[in-house]
C-alpha cells in the first residue's frame, strides 16, 4: 500500500494520559485511536496486525482439530444464574443492560456458559466426544482503572477454546494438546523466549493450574522463575508447602514483573454439571462430560510483543506479526528515482509481498524515524545514489547496519 | 471436514418461538444458535457462511479503496452528545450501562461519530481526502420486537463504509463508486435480481436517498416496484408528487414486501461540523469534508439470501456465500466404497476444494434429507453401486436429476 493513501499519519506525541509504552507507540505510529480509557479502535495498521496474529493462532487451533465458532456478546442473565456467574457480589465486572423487550443482560466477560448450553443441544454419545471448539470474540469486562493500554481493556478481543472430553483422562490428554499449542503460538509471535509456563492456583480441580506469563516490565503480574530451568510460580502459590511439593529451590528463584498472556484450566463438571451437559458412554450410561477453557487475548498480545521487543525508536515487530512485510522507503523526487520504486513496489505486490510503499515527498529523517516508529522488519531504500548503481539498500529493524544489494538479492532477503 | 467430527447435528424442529423461515432453517441445520430473541452464535456453518459473505463484501471494499479498521463496541457519551445522538429522546434504540470507573457508555449502534472524531485527528489538506474506511462490525440495537431471525437482531454484524470527500461533487462521484460496488455485491451474493435500487426519504440533504431492497415476503418493508424498468420506491416517498418529480406512473407499480439490505446516504457536513472534521483547501481556506455513510449488514444478508432461494427441503446457498462447496454423501459400508469416498475426500482436500464429507453411518433418506436441509450446492454421491462403475452421481441442490460421471468429470463440475 502506497502511505500517502493510508489514511493515517504518524504523530510525534501521543496523549499525555497514555503511560504505557505499547498505548504510546501504537497512538503515535497510528495503528490504534484511543475512544475512551481502556477501549481502543483498530486503525488500518494495527487491524493488519492484529490479524496476522489471530491468523497464527488459528492455524495452531485449527492443526489440533479445533472447531471454530462466534458467540454473541449478549448474554441470557437465567443462564449465568444456574453457575451463579450472574450476581455481582459473585463476579464484579459484568457489564449489565436493560433490555427494551423486558428484562436485563450482560456483555460476555467469556463463554463456558453459552458453549456449555450448545454443546448440551449437540452432544448425547460417546462417540460425539472429544469436542475442541474457538472463538474469536470482543470480551467487556467492566474494569475499575485501564492504565496497560492495549494489555487490559474494557472491550478486548479474546480467542477462547473450551474442551468437552468423556473423562478426566480424555481431558488431560486435549489438554496437553492445547497446552502445546499455546507453546508453539507464542514461539512464533516472538516472545516464546520470554514466556514462562507458570504454576498458578488450581482452584477446586487440581493443585495447580499453568498460565502462560511473559517476563516484562510493563506487566501487572509478579511471578518467581528459575531462568535456567524455565520454571516459573505466580505470586499466589509462592509458599514453602508448594516449592517443597514441585522439589524448587527457592533460593534459585527469581522476582519478575510479567504478563498472562494466555491461560488453561481445568473446569471438571462443574459447568456440564450446572447446565446439564451428559452424554451416554459405551455401557449406556449417563455421565458429565469433563471440560477445560483455554484463553489467549489477541489484543493483549498485540501490546506485550510490542513491550517486549520495542526500542527507543519505535515499535520491532516479528515477521509474522508486522502488517507489512517490507516498508520501501523512497527518497529524492528525480523520474528516474520514482521509476525505480514504483517498479519495485509494482514487482513486489506481483510476487504476493505485502508492502508499505513510503511515497510521500518528505525530508530522509522525517522517513526514517517513521519507519522506525511504524517497525517492520525489512527496510528497502531507494534513493539517487542507490538507483545510480541500480541497487537497493536493505536494513533490518533489528540491525543499525545496512546493506547495498541487487533486486534479486534484495528479494531473497525477505 | 467430515461430518462425524462436526460437532453439530441437523435436528427435526427449530424451537417454536422461532416463526422465521431463516431462523428455523438456520437452527435445524445446525448453522446457528439462539441465544436470546434476536440474538444468535454462529456455529461452524454458520461462521463459515457468513465469512464468506464477509470475503465477498471485503473484495469490493478494496477493489474501490476502502480501507478497513475496526472500531469499538463501547461509545463516549460525551462525542454523541455533540451530535445530538445520546439522548434516548433523539435516539431510542440505545444499550446503554455503568462504567465502573464512572460514568456511562453504550454501544455502538453505528459510527458516524467516532469514525468522524478519527479523521479530525488525520486529515487535515485537500491532499488527505478522499478517504473510504469500513468496517466489519457488531453492531447492538435495543429492538422491542425480534421475529425476523438472523434478519432483525439486537447484536448483528455490520459492514459499515464511510465516505469523507473534499466537496459534494467529489462526493457524489465517491458515493456511485460505492453504490456500483454495492450492486456488484448483491449479484455476486445470488439475489442481484431481486435486490432494487429503492427510492427513499432523503432527509435534509437531498430530495431522496437511495436503499437496497430484496423482494421477499418475509421483508418487514413495503415497496412499490415496477419490476420491468427496475425501479423501486419506498412507502415514505411513494406519493403522487414524488411519483411525479420522477416521471413514474402510478398504474405501473405494484407493491411488494422487501428487506432493505443495504443502504446508502449523503450526511452532508452534518457530523464534521459537529465534531470539527475540517482541512484546507487548495487556496487554504478551512472547509467541512463532506460526508457519507454506506450499510450492508452481512448477518441479515445470510437471512434474506436464505429466504430467497431456499425452498421446502431447506437451503439453497449460491456458490460465493455456501459453507462448502461440495457434499460428498457416502452411502453403503463396504470396505471398497469407504475407500471410495475416503480417497475422493481427500483428492478434492488435496486440489483446495472445500468439501463436507458425510461419513455416517446413517440410512440414504436421513443423509439426503440432511444434505438438501443444509444446502450445499454441488452433492456427490458415492455409493456400491457407483463404485463398481468407478463413478460419480452428481446432483445440484437447484435440480432434482443426477448425472452418473467419472471422478475427472465430477471435479470439473465444481
Amino acid at each position: 500500500m502506497r502511505q500517502t493513501q493510508l489514511f493515517t499519519k504518524t504523530r510525534k506525541e501521543a496523549p499525555s494520559d497514555e503511560t504505557s509504552k505499547n498505548a504510546q507507540y501504537l497512538i503515535r505510529a497510528g495503528y490504534v485511536h484511543k475512544e475512551l480509557a481502556g477501549v481502543y479502535s483498530y486503525l488500518p495498521l494495527g487491524l493488519k496486525t492484529l490479524n496476522n496474529i489471530v491468523s497464527v493462532i488459528r492455524q495452531e487451533m485449527n492443526a489440533i482439530g479445533g472447531q471454530e465458532l462466534l458467540m454473541s456478546a449478549l448474554q441470557d442473565k437465567e443462564l449465568w444464574s444456574r453457575t451463579d456467574r450472574w450476581d455481582d457480589a459473585k463476579v464484579d465486572n459484568w457489564f449489565k443492560t436493560e433490555l427494551k423487550s423486558g428484562g436485563e443482560t450482560g456483555l460476555g466477560i467469556t463463554h463456558e456458559e453459552p458453549l456449555t448450553r450448545i454443546m448440551s443441544e449437540q452432544v448425547s454419545s460417546y462417540r460425539d466426544l472429544p469436542i475442541l471448539a474457538y472463538q474469536f470474540q470482543n470480551k467487556f469486562r467492566n474494569e475499575l482503572r485501564a492504565k496497560s493500554g492495549v494489555m487490559r481493556g474494557k472491550e478486548f478481543m479474546m480467542k477462547d477454546m473450551y474442551s468437552f472430553s468423556k473423562d478426566n483422562d480424555a481431558h488431560l490428554e486435549d489438554y496437553n494438546k492445547i497446552r502445546e499449542a499455546y507453546i508453539r503460538i507464542f514461539n512464533r509471535l516472538g516472545i516464546g523466549e520470554k514466556t514462562y509456563v507458570t504454576f498458578a492456583d488450581g482452584g477446586i480441580f487440581s493443585d495447580f493450574s499453568e498460565e502462560f506469563q511473559t517476563l516484562t516490565d510493563s506487566g501487572e503480574d509478579v511471578i518467581y522463575v528459575q531462568e535456567g530451568k524455565k520454571i516459573a510460580l505466580n505470586k499466589e502459590v509462592y509458599t514453602d508447602e508448594n516449592l517443597a511439593k514441585l522439589g524448587i529451590n527457592k533460593d534459585e528463584l527469581v522476582e519478575k514483573k510479567a504478563v498472562e498472556v494466555g491461560n488453561i484450566f481445568h473446569l471438571g463438571t462443574r459447568f456440564s454439571d450446572a447446565i446439564g451437559l451428559k452424554y451416554k458412554d459405551e455401557s449406556g450410561s449417563e455421565k458429565s462430560v469433563v471440560m477445560g477453557s483455554y484463553g489467549i487475548g489477541p489484543t493483549r498480545l498485540m501490546g506485550t510483543i510490542l513491550e517486549v521487543l520495542a526500542d527507543d525508536k519505535g515499535i520491532v515487530w516479528p515477521k509474522e506479526v508486522s502488517p507489512f512485510a517490507v516498508h520501501l522507503v523512497r527518497l529524492g523526487v528525480n523520474d528516474t528515482t520514482v521509476k525505480f520504486a514504483d517498479d519495485l513496489y509494482n514487482d513486489l505486490k506481483d510476487k504476493g509481498v505485502e508492502v508499505l510503499y513510503d511515497d510521500r515527498d518528505a525530508r530522509p529523517g522525517e522517513k526514517f524515524a517513521d519507519s522506525d516508529l511504524i517497525g517492520i522488519p525489512i527496510r528497502f531504500v531507494i534513493s539517487d545514489k542507490t538507483v545510480a548503481e541500480g541497487k537497493v539498500e536493505v536494513k533490518m529493524r533489528t540491525s543499525s547496519d545496512s546493506q547495498l544489494v541487487s533486486v534479486e538479492e534484495a528479494f531473497k532477503l525477505i
